[in-house]
Order: C-alpha cells, then sequence, then structure tokens
C-alpha cells in the first residue's frame, strides 16, 4: 500500500488532536459546517463572560471587537494569496457577493451583462437576480458547469463574471489563473465564490489578478455556524470600492457622526452594520489553527483522501447501483466527492445512523466532504467500508425520515 | 421623598438579579450595549459545546438553528405591539433598513423621494444615501429635529418616510400613532427605527399601522455584542415583501436548489444569508427574561429614573456648565438623558474611572441610557452625587485619553 495514504505518515496527523471530533463519528460533512477547535469555548466563554459581561463597551477597542473585520481578515490573506489588507470579514457570503458585483458593475458601467454558471450554488444565483432587479437594462447569461462556454459567452457587453472556484455539488475546481484571464482580456470584471475552496485549496487571489472574490468561513475554515463570511478586493480596486450598503462601519470617521456618507479607506468600503461579535470571536479560534500549517500540505492530502474515497467506492460498491457524480480527476476537484444513487437519500439516513456524516442533495446525491485537518485515511477506509456493509445488507431500507433538510 | 423613587417599592427590582453587572460599576450605557443575562453564558456554551461540537450539522434541525429567525422574532413580537410571524431576526440594523426601504419603494413605483430627519442616526442616513444611489431619479428630503417640517415636507412625491422612533442623542420620543397616520394620509409608507426604544418604551406596531420597523437587539433587548437586528413588516403587506437582498435563506424551498429564485412566505423575504447562531443564541437567552415582564412597568420607571437624574443633575449640579440637551418632557423621551458641558469628554473618562458608565458624543454630550430592568434609584442617585463630586474637585481635569471612541 501506497505510504502516503497511511495516517502514521501524514504531516498533518498532528492537526487533528486540536479539534472535537464526537466519539463514533467519521465527519465527512465539514464541507457545510466545519467542525469545532478545542480552543473554541474558552475564546467564546471569554468573550461573553469577560469582554461582554464585565468590560462592557470598553470591549471594543480594549478587546479589540473594533479591529476584528481586518484582523480576522488579515489571519484569511495568506490562505487565499493576498495582501494582509486586501481582505476582511464581514456579513454573509450572498450579502457580500451583492456587494461584490455591485462593485464590479460600478467598474464597468458601459456594460449590462451578468455572466454566471447556471449550476452554480443557487444562492449566487439568486443574489445577482437582486443585483439585476435594481438596475437597469441588466441582463443575465448563464452557462454551463465546469465553465462550459465561457468563451462564447464573453462578449463585449460582459461586465462582470461570477464563478465558483469549487463546484459545491460536483467538486469541479476552476482553473482561477486562466479564467481570469480570459475574463479580464474580454475587459469583464472577475468575481470568485471561494465557499467551496478557501481553507483547502491553495490559491493566490494577488498572483492571478482576481478583481473580487467572496468565501465563507463556516466549512473549511472551521468558524462555527453560521460565522461571518470575506471579501477580497484587489488592490487596485482600493480606492474606488462602491457598493449600495452604505453603514456607519464603512465611514471614514465612523465616531464622529457626520450626516454625509464618507467612505473609509480600502476595504473598510466593504463594512456596513455592527457585527456578531461572538460568531467573529469562534472564527479567530479557528483561524489561529491555520497560523502555521502549510496550504500546500493540506491540499496535497485532501487529493489523497478524495482519491482512495473514489477509488475503494468503485471497487467494493460495483454492482449496487452506485454512481460517481464528481469531477473524475483528482487534481480538478476540490475536497468533496459526491457518489449517487436511487435511494440515496435513506443510505446517506444509514450512514449517519452508523456515525458517517456526509449530506444528501436533490435529487439523488450523496456528498462527502473531506477536511484534511481532522479528516484521516482511516476514517476513508472505514466510512466505505461502512458504506459497503449498508449497500451489502440493504439496511439503508429501514432508513425513513421526515425532513430532508440539512444546510451547505 | 415619593415611594415610587424608592428601590424597595420598585416591581421591577427583582430583574436586576438576572442580570451581570460588574462590581462597583453603575452602568448607565445599556442604550449602547445592554448589560448580560447570567443565563447567557451557560446558553452559548451549550450552543458551542454540544449544538456545535456535538451535534454539528443535525443541529440545523435538533437546536432550532434553521428556526431561529422566526422563534427570536416571536420572543420579540409582544415587546413591539405586533404578531408573532410580524418580527424576524436576521442581519444588522442598517441591512434591514436597506431592505425596509427597498420593500416600502416597490409599494409606491410612482414616488421618488425618502424623507428623513437631518439629525437621524448617522447609518439611517448612510443607508438612504446607498438605496438611492442604485435607483434612477431618487431624491431624499430632509427635516428636522423631532420631525419639524414633517407636514409641509409631506408632498406627493414622498414615497417612504423614515424616522427614529426615539432619538439617539436627543431621547425625543415620537408620536408613532398620529405621525404614522399622518404619512399615510399623505400616501407615503412609514418605516420606522425602533433601535432606541425596543424594550424600553411600549408601542403597538400593529394598532398603529405601521408598514415597516427596524429595531436593534444589543441595546435595550441585551442580545450582546452585535446580535441580529429585527425587521417588521405590517401584515397587509407580508404577501408583497420585494426586497434585492435574495438569498438563499428566503427561498421557498431553500433545500431544493432550484435555481429560480422564488421567495418564501410572510417575513422570510427579509431574511438572506446564513446568521451567526452564536450571536442569536446569546439573545434568545435575553428574551427569555422579557417573557413575563410588563412593558408598560418598564416605561413607567424609565419614566422615574430618567426624571429623577435630571432633577438631581438640574439641583446640584446649577453653576458647573452643565445643561440638559435631551428632550424635556419626560414622557415625550426614551430611557436617555444627554447632558452637555464644553468638557464632556474628560468629565466622561472621569466618571468611567469612578464607575459611572455612559458615553462621549461629539462634540460636547454626555449620554446616559436607564435600562430599568437592572438600573436602580440608588444607581440614579450615587451617578448624580459622583457628577457632583467630580464637577466640585474638578477631578475631570485629570483626565486625558488618546482615543474618544464609541459604539452606539
Amino acid at each position: 500500500m501506497n505510504n502516503t495514504l497511511q495516517d502514521e505518515n501524514d504531516p498533518l496527523s498532528a492537526y487533528r488532536d486540536q479539534f472535537h471530533i464526537p466519539k463514533g463519528v467519521i465527519y465527512l460533512d465539514g464541507n457545510s459546517l466545519g467542525a469545532m477547535v478545542k480552543t473554541a469555548p474558552e475564546r467564546v466563554r471569554h468573550a461573553v463572560e469577560q469582554e461582554w459581561a464585565n468590560d462592557l463597551i470598553s470591549s471594543w477597542n480594549k478587546a479589540g471587537w473594533w479591529e476584528l473585520p481586518q484582523s480576522l481578515g488579515a489571519k484569511i490573506a495568506p490562505l487565499v494569496g493576498a495582501a494582509t489588507d486586501s481582505v476582511i470579514v464581514t456579513d454573509s457570503t450572498t450579502i457580500n457577493l451583492y456587494k461584490a458585483l455591485h462593485a464590479a458593475l460600478a467598474l464597468r458601467p458601459d456594460r449590462n451583462v451578468i455572466l454566471a454558471e447556471k449550476d452554480n450554488f443557487p444562492t449566487d444565483l439568486y443574489i445577482s437576480e437582486g443585483v439585476m432587479a435594481g438596475r437597469e437594462n441588466m441582463q443575465r447569461r448563464l452557462i454551463g458547469e465546469r465553465a462550459k462556454g465561457l468563451e462564447e459567452a464573453l462578449k463585449d457587453d460582459v461586465a462582470v463574471v461570477l464563478l465558483s472556484h469549487v463546484d459545491y455539488c460536483t467538486g469541479a475546481l476552476l482553473d482561477m489563473q486562466a479564467i481570469t484571464q480570459k475574463v479580464q482580456a474580454a475587459g469583464a470584471i472577475m468575481v470568485w465564490d471561494l465557499c467551496h475552496s478557501a481553507g483547502v485549496v491553495p490559491m493566490s487571489l494577488d498572483d492571478c489578478n482576481v478583481d473580487f472574490a467572496v468565501g465563507c468561513t463556516y466549512k473549511y475554515l472551521n468558524g462555527g455556524p453560521g460565522s461571518p463570511a470575506f471579501i477580497y478586493a484587489n488592490k487596485a480596486h482600493h480606492d474606488y470600492i462602491e457598493q449600495p450598503l452604505t453603514g456607519w462601519w464603512a465611514h471614514a470617521e465612523p465616531f464622529a457622526f457626520k450626516q454625509e456618507f464618507e467612505v473609509g479607506k480600502g476595504l473598510r468600503a466593504f463594512l456596513c452594520g455592527t457585527q456578531g461579535i461572538l460568531s467573529m470571536t469562534a472564527l479567530d479560534a479557528a483561524l489561529d489553527v491555520f497560523k502555521d500549517v502549510n496550504i500546500k500540505a493540506i491540499r496535497e492530502k485532501s487529493v489523497a483522501l478524495t482519491s482512495l474515497f473514489e477509488n475503494l467506492t468503485l471497487e467494493q460498491c460495483h454492482g449496487f447501483g452506485i454512481g460517481v457524480f464528481s469531477e473524475k480527476e483528482a487534481t480538478k476537484r476540490g475536497s468533496q466527492i459526491s457518489l449517487t444513487h436511487e435511494n440515496a437519500y435513506e443510505i446517506m439516513q444509514a450512514l449517519i445512523d452508523r456515525g458517517v456524516i456526509g449530506d444528501f442533495r436533490q435529487p439523488n446525491i450523496l456528498r462527502f466532504g473531506f477536511s484534511p485537518l481532522y479528516v484521516s485515511f482511516d476514517d476513508v477506509r472505514n466510512a466505505a467500508q461502512i458504506l459497503l456493509d449498508i449497500l451489502t445488507t440493504g439496511a439503508w431500507q429501514e432508513a425513513r425520515f421526515s425532513k430532508r433538510n440539512a444546510v451547505t
């Protein structure tokens, strides 16, 4: 057996101990909600019992609440290949996409098309509808999955292109550098959604000259349920960010209580209202785990984990109606594998009953995410074996649940 | 002495024990960041260590995360005189104002003026600039403080009127019923900002037939630093809410992953992206304190507290350069008193050094908020005495601090 697929040879294996994984659980849903870092409870407790309860409003300065959007952004920046002051943490992914699309359109007022993938994560499509609805004569042009048809669609009316770096369902990983170049060569602005790649796929937003990017912090960055999103802007745009969610936190002098809005410097232009400090504090604890980790080592293990799971599934589950929906080439996908089965929902419930947590996606998809900092090669082997058991014994036929809900 | 001004005769005095007030502190800044309820640490700990760490994604259903915007809204509803399904908790005040203004404008597409107070809380003005910037031919018309000039300004081009129920600085309390009637009689839509009144001033949004309202939860509702805001819509509008921040959480079928946005029912139309669960959990704990409290009793004590502080200040501090900036009639103001002094900043620092926490507002204002659930009449007497001491001894002349920051 290949040495790289043994936990004892895994250079990242020590990180697993920094996360809380419930006993008996193989957690393959870190692409939906990342596991908790063990330092989070004490950090959040301190924010509640000391910063809030005892220090009260003085914590805005004393505990650095006021600087959290920037300080958290600075911790994410190296993970996405950005200068420290080019990333800021605030609001939700969807709201930040709204800001980024508006900021992009403001840079191309002469053009009127938003180009997006028809199979993009739905909220990206929904918010682009919202952006269009508020502007005259805007249109949206949709291309196929894996950016198929991009070149033909890139006509001279395209103002902005919005694509997911890794597709939430197929896991397809797009070539950030090549696509950004193409888009910019056609005179359009490039906005990347990094929700399913940030923290697990190495990238260099600065080197790829990306215009704007938005990402989630509660998936591979383990910030906790609903932790705020981040937004990136290319240095070239820092002085020209225009977006309509103009709130007090973005003001050049937020405590002068001026009547007119005057935008603050750089990425502060993307801030709006007051942020949930407790959620930001949990994220702060999580990001500290990434301080010394090599994102390339994460990617290497990620590719090995997904390949191992795919191979074991193909070998063992052959003949049980299981198909592979995700991108086949390991180097062209993110850290996830999607399988298909006509009884996917019931099979996923049976897996969860046996401690293997992935998620079900309509209509027939079993989705598994692999967070290299806490998923081991043994986890993958055990998960594949349990899947085989369930298919062999037909145990999934007993799994019946009323709700088909989950949150990506 | 009047019996109503004694803590032993205060029907709300028992509530104080449900809050954590640091030793030696008289906290008169609950209008900026409310004190912590004692149940918050355990509730947040449970959300972190059980719901997130152990139950992981299953908590979206099992722990009710998915229902939090509605369940928190239902707890706020009785405090603002609204039907249970007419209030929802999500995002920040500023972002919710953006949604409310857009929803209002969608109901009056034939009109093009947003009417607001020139001395309104700045973020209300800033976000109305953002709303205007994204629409053709919009204009803003500003009126004086205390809604002075409203009638003359209410021409037939006014689509929406945005006013603060209680002014953040003067504390002036507007007549919600009379103003809403006037605005609607002129064919405009009424949007109230309840940031400085929710939880401390009784109101009936439904009975006053208010169109939309937005409020903060981290001031008098004690939700914790940056806890999410709420938004109200009149039942008549529930089926016609249009706003451009269209995200997955507002979708009629959020887990069907459809490509087209189809808005969910009622107030769900105001949801957008994923919310910070930890911040919502702290708010949930705080709102439980309000379950049995009589909001009219809160108001009665609030009026008594502010009157006592104003009277003691006027009696005792006469001759020291102290003026009263806030609304003079107790029944026409919220739960706050603003004093003026040319050395207001230094005096506030000296007060804070002596444990009396209020806040400074440019250029010369000492602002004090009175949360009736945890501020006592003795607190008020002691605070007034300490202010007198500082003025008498000139102790404020030693107070020198570099930062003039605070967050409302």
